[in-house]
């Protein structure tokens, strides 16, 4: 009934390991151990313990005091370390492939874009070619002394809890077994790749950019998808399928879908859509410039057919976006994927039908911007939440890297505190 | 940093009594004291002592064993009182005013409804009427030797926490302050009033008649209002003001709306366009069958102009609910108010957009069904939330009840369980 049961010695040890690192990463300065005691609450002697850990584990590196005037030696700094465990992002999209990997500081050290139509290949073979990136990026890490702690892979699908990917109609895959295939290539060694959809990893890394509780990240991409947040949480929906945005109607007796309906958002603010009423059907990135600069710089140039096929988009994506804010009482629109570098000719339109849709608008405004973490924010959050499961569970990691170095840990009372 | 700190015995007390009340009002048949005592693990003395106080406040009372063979005599049973505390419940609605009483065992007591357009009065005459039936029901329950504990008040608009009406279209009312209102009307004496959206109340009230986790109750009147229900709890959204299903646009250059949009699912399947579309525009509810039941009853007759209406409502309504699915993955949708006794024919078209718009519509079925509560689950869901109000905080009521007879109760560590 009520949780009065002591906490156990070694959930006390991960709980305090974990509100130590913590200090660390969102102190703006490098941060000493009498300042995280002074925080916590915690013994001076166990932050001492539990920092001696975090640095063994390469969570955690100390820096030396910046040289200032007056008595007394300043203490070390503690500043998360750019050297240890490294999160691996992946994507699979319509039009790329992708990878990045990203240290525990949230700093880019690799990052990788292959772009061709995946819609021609089987998954096994899309799926080969990815684990092939992925080697690229371990080598790529390997070379900067990190290690890859694990791997998140972005598809624009949906996902089940296991990784199953049931339906991702734009790629033309259905129940495809991603965990299993790629358990069939050894390239990828014995690192663990977690599936998720790419507008909820998207979601996921805007939420810990930005801050904001409550918004829709919408991903636009040749298919469109969303990621809830609401009260600060991403919201998966009763058996994880949320944030079907471009298969929301918007104009009941529309356009057919490839989904089997008729009028789905995606066939009026999707990236083919937009370029082929803009008269730019073969437009494509380049290993340069990505596609959505691309766009972003045409528009940019007062490409007049652009121009319209942006107004229509931002329009019909400002219909289904109001019909989010009616029912949610979001606060927060966040254009990502080819929206995040178009939202300065998009937003103007969205702007304009959720001031006219939606009731409450006159009283309870709705911001509306480009994704803080760009285009690539799916990529980029995947690789993220691998960095966030060891910054919320460094006990996890330290178990891990000590059985793989042969390193005793520190795991009795002495550090319990 | 951890919850080790020893609960307070006050709030210990107030735990164990909500605790001990709890297994009295889940408990199938009446249950005696040392059953409470070993599903709790609390002891003996300690659930009598808060059995004591349950039934000094008419919450619990005692019940004789049904007599049986055998040797011993058998404990007595406990179960919730019905002539203690009980629950008001108030509601304006566009054509009629209503209010009920629920006592603690979900019994309804009284139950009155004045059908007539409120549209033409101003909000201070609505209220002084609302207040008549608030006395009334007030005085029925003291008739029946029950106390009203507190009242709840629905209305189909847009409500701040602090009670205040911002907008509700169809009534035609803006900022109305309605506690302040109600304050200065000395028939309601000292009954704290809420104030709350129709569609949540009654969502709140089907969360706990069906103990469904995710739903969205959509109640269909002259306006169209949802409560969104995820993960067992009512979603009101960053601002208080979710479920604007009924501004929800199904047809973007549609009709327009009283709320100044075009296109909203209220002029496609909110209750005067079905009428006018059926030819029934002058149709209403009398003393003895209300609108909803006229309407069921006309089209069990088969009114060929009724049975299109419906047809063209419930189509509509399925554009709009398969939206809400692709975005929230929910796997049920109550229909409430009109479309509750309306059911049966407005499923088949809702369902029919839903199998063919919701993406994942194939492997993750939607259940489309009537309110648990019927017609009147925001009447009864409002008169509902104060009885739970009391069933979760007993304490609460305790202390208020032993303020007003000068009663004693046992605070100390007696009772802390």
């Amino acid at each position: 009934m009520v949780a009065d049961t002591p906490v156990r010695q070694a959930s006390l040890r991960e709980h305090n390991l974990a509100l130590v690192l913590r200090q660390v990463a969102t102190s703006p300065q490098p941060i000493s151990r009498a300042s995280i005691a002074g925080i916590t609450g915690l013994t001076r002697a166990t932050v001492s313990a539990l920092v001696e850990d975090l640095i063994a584990g390469k969570l955690v590196c100390e820096v030396e005091p910046a040289r200032r005037a007056g008595a007394g030696r300043p203490a070390n700094g503690l500043r998360l370390a750019g050297y240890g465990p490294a999160g691996l992002g992946l994507e699979v999209n319509v039009d790329y492939l992708a990878a990045c990997v990203v240290d525990l500081t949230g700093e880019v050290r690799h990052h990788r874009v292959c772009r061709a139509d995946q819609r021609p290949c089987p998954p096994e073979q899309v799926l080969a070619a990815l684990a092939e990136l992925a080697t690229e990026a371990t080598g790529a890490a390997a070379a900067q002394g990190l290690t890859i702690a694990g791997a998140a892979l972005a598809v624009p699908g949906l996902v089940t809890d296991r990784g199953l990917v049931r339906l991702a109609p734009n790629l033309g895959w259905r129940d495809v077994d991603v965990p299993e295939i790629l358990a069939g290539m050894p390239t990828l060694g014995d690192i663990r790749v977690g599936v998720d959809n790419e507008a909820n990893l998207a979601a996921l890394g805007e939420l810990h950019a930005s801050h904001a509780a409550s918004f829709i990240y919408v991903s636009g991409e040749i298919g469109i998808g969303a990621g809830i947040v609401l009260d600060g949480r991403l919201f998966r929906g009763a058996r994880g399928f949320s944030g079907e945005l471009g298969h929301v109607t918007v104009h009941p007796a529309g356009l057919p879908c490839r989904c089997g309906a008729r009028g789905c958002l995606e066939q009026y603010a999707g990236q083919e859509t937009i370029l082929r009423s803009a008269g730019l059907p073969g437009l494509s990135g380049t290993d340069g410039q990505t596609m959505a600069d691309r766009i972003a710089e045409l528009a940019g140039e007062g490409h007049p057919g652009l121009l319209a096929a942006l107004e229509e988009a931002g329009t019909a994506l400002g219909v289904a976006a109001a019909g989010v804010i009616n029912l949610l009482d979001i606060d927060t629109v966040v254009l990502g994927g080819i929206y995040a570098p178009a939202a300065a000719w998009l937003r103007v339109h969205v702007e304009r039908e959720i001031r006219e849709r939606v009731l409450t608008a006159e009283w309870a405004p709705v911001t509306v911007r480009p994704s803080a973490l760009g285009p690539e924010a799916a990529l980029l959050g995947a690789a993220g939440s691998v960095v966030r499961a060891i910054r919320d569970a460094p006990a996890r990691w330290l178990t891990t890297t000590a059985r793989l170095t042969g390193r005793p840990t520190s795991n009795g009372p002495r550090s319990a505190g």
